[in-house]
């Protein structure tokens, strides 16, 4: 479990120094710290952030364990790849990418906000929950629609604090997606409603973990973080 | 097997569009084709490598098989990545560019290579041999050597090629790396002495093969392929 935790954060991170490219959004700050292109060159944050994806899976492949089944391995290896790439994270920047100066519809903007950011979220649950022994399949089916709707969530309250965040707090000046025409959940459907949809997500989260009993467990916390979170 | 063959070609994809890049060695002819960038834009053709990359890991962890046996799988998947980062391609290609209008002698033009092209040659060696049921340690590690061996003897005739080599046939005007500063063998130690190193290499691996009676193998044909190869 710790180095699937590993894993999923170079995987995050490989992300962030990519994105950060002068190709993609040119950032100069990350956390309030100069990206990896800025700080070094942008030849070392490509192959930086090459280095990182695959170190993600040589750290799975070769930590002495748990999960001591190869099969269970094979599992999360593919749960993480499948998450990483054109059907998950690289998919949803493509589609942020093609998407900047246009205009989006609610639907759009959930399904890249669900490939770009929900997919690694919903993949940090489900490499937890196979390697978890004992879950039956409607464990699992429910772990991943709480992923799912805890990684939607996220990013739309990414988005409310790009408008509503303090620099010092998010690292970034307030409203700089929205300025260079990222789209952003608020600007399609307003601040209230997007509020609304966080919440909304957030109880449907918590509903299929009520189902299973796991309405005090550490899943839930961080589904009630999410909500009230302000960084 | 075949996926395995098919994980490597991804990740030499991957490599190949990321290493075309402006910030990398800019090149806007790739085989004769437009690169990836030059073909649609950089912020795609990072995304795309990227997706390679990652594809090769979905493919080896959820192709039907062989290997049946999910510890093998977890080994391939191990040798694979530790040769696609900074312990193989992607550290080569770092110091390639830290390299590039510098002085290099022949053993860092050598360690060089051996991460940049033969890290990947080795692997491809490796994999196959894991699949290979019951080869016992000092076969893995004869086949490992050849691997070695045979992956540098590539690249140095690659920089032979590049003084020597036919526009139409290696896709890029001959002289090109030599011309922008990159660090080839035949600019440290002569056109001669460079064919002698690859004569030297071949011969090393084919021993290497004929210790375990492997000599009339197809292993042995891409051996000599090497050495006769125009392109």
């Amino acid at each position: 479990m710790d180095a699937a935790a590993c894993a999923v954060e170079l995987i995050h991170c490989y992300s962030l120094v990519h994105d950060d490219l002068p190709a993609m959004d040119d950032d100069d700050l990350r956390r309030g710290r100069p990206t990896c292109h800025k700080q070094f060159d942008e030849a070392t944050a490509i192959l930086a952030g090459d280095s990182l994806q695959v170190l993600a899976f040589h750290l799975l492949a070769s930590h002495p364990g748990p999960p001591s089944d190869a099969t269970i391995r094979v599992r999360i290896i593919d749960i993480l790849a499948v998450a990483s790439g054109t059907a998950g994270m690289a998919g949803g920047q493509a589609l942020d990418l093609a998407a900047e100066g246009g205009s989006l519809d609610v639907a759009d903007l959930e399904r890249l906000h669900t490939l770009k950011t929900g997919a690694l979220i919903r993949a940090s649950v489900l490499m937890a929950a196979h390697c978890s022994p004992g879950l039956g399949a409607d464990q699992l089916e429910a772990l991943s629609i709480f992923g799912d709707r805890v990684g939607l969530a996220f990013q739309v309250q990414d988005d409310i604090l790009d408008v509503e965040g303090d620099v010092q707090v998010i690292g970034k000046p307030p409203g700089s997606d929205q300025a260079r025409g990222m789209p952003t959940y608020p600007a399609i459907t307003g601040m209230e409603a997007a509020r609304a949809r966080v919440r909304q997500l957030h109880d449907e989260a918590s509903r299929q973990l009520a189902m299973h009993g796991w309405q005090d467990s550490p899943l839930a916390d961080l589904s009630h973080w999410l909500l009230a979170r302000n960084r």
